[in-house]
């Protein structure tokens, strides 16, 4: 609902707070501002009160840890839980929302919630922060004119092979970077079957640890990746990225191999 | 190719740096760790000079401007001149990546730089500042689970509604939310096709002017816009998003009005 701008002013506003990916090396990752924000903020929906009381004594928040208010946020939270926060909303708190790490939202909890502020015409606040999927589009030079987030990958070998065949046809077709990630343990399985199963000519790269001093980002041709040592990423976050060399681009070359052996036979 | 650590440490690094989505409003996004790298570099691959320098001098870069070196980074830089800054990597300067807004490599140039300083092992250091896919992923509140940044629609509208129709569909078959942006001048045109033809129960937002003052977040349902009065987004930059009620959850729907028809009629 549109709401006037007198009855609008009213409202709290639902800020999204981004923390760090890494808890080595200092802030690399938040601007003043958000922190600025975030101190201002008593009231959070949170993933995990331990981690959020952490990082709020991490930015030096001014106010005590017991007179901070703490809500939890999960794929679990009912709705009758969000009406809850949405009413803090309307009757003029600021409510921020802290993920354990990145921006809520993005593969992590808060989206439901910032669904429900739009229903009642609550002012929702993005504020800027370190977020994986970027940092990997940027670092891995895939190119970002158009791409994909496929979230986590199955577990089970055969239905992950399925995915990222299809990941890396629906790139071929549309020249779309494909981003994914996994469960830390299973990275490196991730990595090597990806290298095992993906066309010769696709691109293929990791970006782990991101915004930390260990930060290790590698990408190059599967074929390449047949050849190299594995990087160390065994239980590091990382992002995974893939982009296909273009059908047309392909056809093109088989075209020219046609000729070639045409010529040459 | 892996370079030995000895080698590798000889080398310049390639820095992407994001600058501000908006020149209102003061530093909003820049982390202080970006600014500082920034201030240490006194070489940048550009999209455009002037920009570029007037973001150094308001970031207060200690170098005079006439010691900065920039090169033209663009669709249309050749390999050959890639080329020529891959060299200067390798010959041990630090060089920086700068785009007129947001994040080099994420629907700006950048990408093709990263590419071939990857092909040599030269170390990619991606910065964190504003993303406006990753902003308005998370303002919008539509699920970042799993999405997809398509870029900028086709200018025509035949060829636009195919596109916003085929986003919709993919969004109901995979659960995806899908984002995609617009000439800013045909903002307004584009959300009004989108809320003319996608379906009743589809939620379509937008993000206009993020981490600006004048920031303007909406997100609804397809049914509802099409009563709501059209926001001010004329000619200001802006992310729209779509999320379409999943197939399955529609094929449940039409049961039930089955159902519930044969069993009143």
């Amino acid at each position: 609902m549109m709401e006037t701008a007198a009855i609008k002013s009213g409202f709290g506003r639902l800020y999204l707070i981004p923390t760090p990916l890494s808890k080595t090396g200092g802030n690399t990752s938040l601007p003043e501002a958000t922190l600025e924000i975030t101190r201002s903020i008593r009231h959070f929906a949170v993933e995990n009160i331990r981690q959020a009381a952490s990082f709020l004594q991490w930015i030096q928040h001014p106010v005590p840890e017991f007179e901070v208010q703490f809500f939890p946020l999960s794929k679990r939270t009912s709705e009758l839980q969000l009406q809850e926060y949405v009413t803090l909303l309307l009757n003029g708190t600021d409510l921020g929302v802290l993920t354990d790490a990145g921006c809520p939202g993005v593969a992590d909890p808060g989206a439901d919630l910032v669904k429900q502020a739009h229903r009642f015409g609550i002012t929702v606040v993005p504020l800027t922060g370190p977020a994986s999927p970027i940092l990997a589009l940027m670092g891995l030079g895939l190119g970002g004119q158009k791409f994909a987030f496929e979230g986590y990958l199955p577990a089970k070998a055969e239905a992950r092979a399925t995915v990222l065949r299809a990941l890396e046809t629906r790139s071929a077709q549309t020249g779309s970077t494909e981003l994914f990630m996994e469960t830390p343990f299973r990275n490196l399985e991730t990595l090597k079957a990806a290298a095992g199963l993906l066309r010769m000519d696709t691109s293929l790269g990791v970006a782990a640890n991101l915004t930390s001093p260990d930060e290790l980002i590698v990408m190059c041709e599967v074929s390449e990746w047949q050849r190299r040592k594995m990087p160390d990423i065994h239980k590091i976050p990382s992002i995974f990225g893939l982009k296909a060399a273009q059908d047309a681009g392909l056809e093109n070359r088989l075209k020219r191999k046609a000729v070639k052996k045409k010529f040459s036979g």
